[in-house]
């Protein structure tokens, strides 16, 4: 089965993970989401793992380590997400809300939390529960153990929602979710509340803009609106950096203004 | 079967692809190659590819996204190149160039447009043509599916060429094609073209290089001209920054004169 | 069987040695450790290596490259190490001690000089032995090969000790091995010999800093002390980078000072 990571972690200590998985599992096909989540964001992480989760596989177990909570008192966390299709994924990490944007948009949801210490490496340390609890967990679950094993199932786990942004008169309004390494900067305005033309000229921070349908169509340095892959509004500039140029960060507010 | 992927998306984008590879052919041995060629940069990924491709076994599909046009009129195209050894390799991309090299080097190339939509994922993105149309396609391809099934064979598509330098009595000159992470410098002269011997004094822009075979064998900081392990000039400075050292940019003429 | 790649390469580079692997062993599941341990930081690479090379499962073998000395006389080697409880890795990589630590941290080592040119590529690069030399070797040995074949056994083999730390009164010095990606400092002064107890305040480098178990308890921008997941003391500061703040660089001598 597949096994995803994704942390915070940058190099060097994810492959101590993979190495507990494969002691585990030697079977699992790991695959790494990320590593280079911003330290302690835990917006950026669930959004990533939230637009990337669903394309992956029946059975996937994803594990997730955005955790600055680490050594304290915060659950660990499995999550069954069941589609109306069928389709089961597994989602491992702390309780910090990082994981169920993704579980909730793939399908119904059960949370247990982790505490069956059978499943754990047998020293545990306290700043890497990645390798030594939620890795061995997963690789469980990915082998086939029922996740009801793992722990009793509870219904007050931490939640997170990006909402979908805000629609009024001539503007939309909504949060700058994440950056990636290019400065792209995605919004949580879902491409359903827009209704812009090709072509259209728009105004972020008293800056034009044009939307338009991809970069293939855009000049080096101009800035862009588009809708992203994902299917959420995305702000970019073709050969540039869009979060400089706004000077925007994660969880900054965007208004988008139509010229009139 | 072996996919490997290579792009200019950097992080977090290629996780989906991989998902989608997954899904298709749950046998899949994904390899990145590299997501981090210099955005937008044809001819570092050609060259990338092209040093590459070659160690990777028969029947391996590298899936490759450097892509420009995203979401323009630009053809998707998919490669088979067959070596006289009877070795086969498969190359799935935008059709501008980058996989050329790399199926040529390999042997005698035939290129198919990407058209039969049943291969692409339900719904395409404007932007994403890796996760929609790419991966999907390489995923069939590596699974089995003749690649004749993805659309009409063509001979119109894009070409790109390296050329391999030139000689001019006591100096040889070509392009960098390709600047690492280190800042080493690889150019397009070919190591058939250079008859240096070990210690000799050259001169690039006026600043004195040594001819050496490697590395291990030059003083920190100190500039040096060798054959890289690819078979083409290499410009490094041990434990320095070449292109920067050189001023050089992907796409500059180096001149390399012998002193006296 | 699992074979790992530990290199100071960056980018691009470490995809033709799993080409190559691959054409070897196309069962082989490979796992980087990490290829962005700091240029020809054999001491940094071979911590790295300590640390993590445990946590995989009986039978991997782990392929080494930083490698200054590539290309002049310095021998290849490949390492087999045994635990009591008969768990056995292999080390591939060059004679420069940076495999040594992690394997005698294993159990018994065993360690043999790679001459069987049988195993190697064609054609032998003088920059890139971890593509023409290590990664060969390895996939032959991680598919079964007897390790004995590789060529003879050598006891004059280039050793490397990171010591464990000094204890005087009321200060613990050692050294800086190696700084993570966000400039945490992990050092060789192994946890035995620290009996700070939590929130003991203590000086380093004139700047006061305490002693915790976790990141979870710590607030941002404050530099903290703690036992690494990995056994050692590591100066981290919340949200920052401690080597910055301490002005360290690896192999730098680090004095911890109790006050009172």
């Amino acid at each position: 089965m597949v096994i995803t990571l994704l942390s915070d972690f940058g190099d060097v200590y994810p492959a101590s993970m993979k190495g507990v998985i494969l002691c585990i599992d030697p079977e699992a096909n790991i695959v790494d989401i990320s590593h280079s989540v911003r330290r302690h964001d835990i917006r950026a992480g669930a959004f990533i793992l939230m637009i990337t989760a669903k394309y992956f596989p029946n059975g996937t177990a994803h594990i997730v380590v955005v955790d600055p909570g680490v050594g304290t008192k915060r659950r660990a966390i499995a999550v069954r997400a069941v589609s109306a299709e069928g389709k089961v994924q597994y989602f491992v990490g702390p309780d910090n809300g990082i994981l169920i944007p993704a579980a909730k948009s793939l399908g119904d949801l059960e949370v247990f939390e982790i505490s069956n210490c059978t499943l754990f490496q047998t020293r545990i340390s306290n700043s890497f529960h990645g390798r030594d609890i939620f890795a061995p967990a997963g690789a469980y679950i990915s082998r086939g153990l029922n996740i009801e094993e793992v722990g009793r199932q509870i219904s007050d786990f931490v939640s997170l929602d990006f909402g979908t942004g805000k629609k009024e008169n001539a503007s939309l309004s909504g949060e700058v979710v994440f950056i990636d390494s290019f400065g792209n900067m995605v919004t949580n305005i879902s491409s359903e509340l827009v209704d812009f033309k090709i072509g259209d000229e728009l105004v972020i921070e008293r800056k034009q803009i044009q939307f338009n349908i991809s970069y293939g169509f855009c000049e080096e340095d101009v800035p862009l609106l588009l809708i992203g892959s994902h299917g959420y509004l995305e702000i970019a500039v073709r050969g540039g950096d869009a979060a400089k140029l706004f000077m925007k960060n994660p969880g900054d507010e965007i208004i988008i203004e139509k010229r009139g």
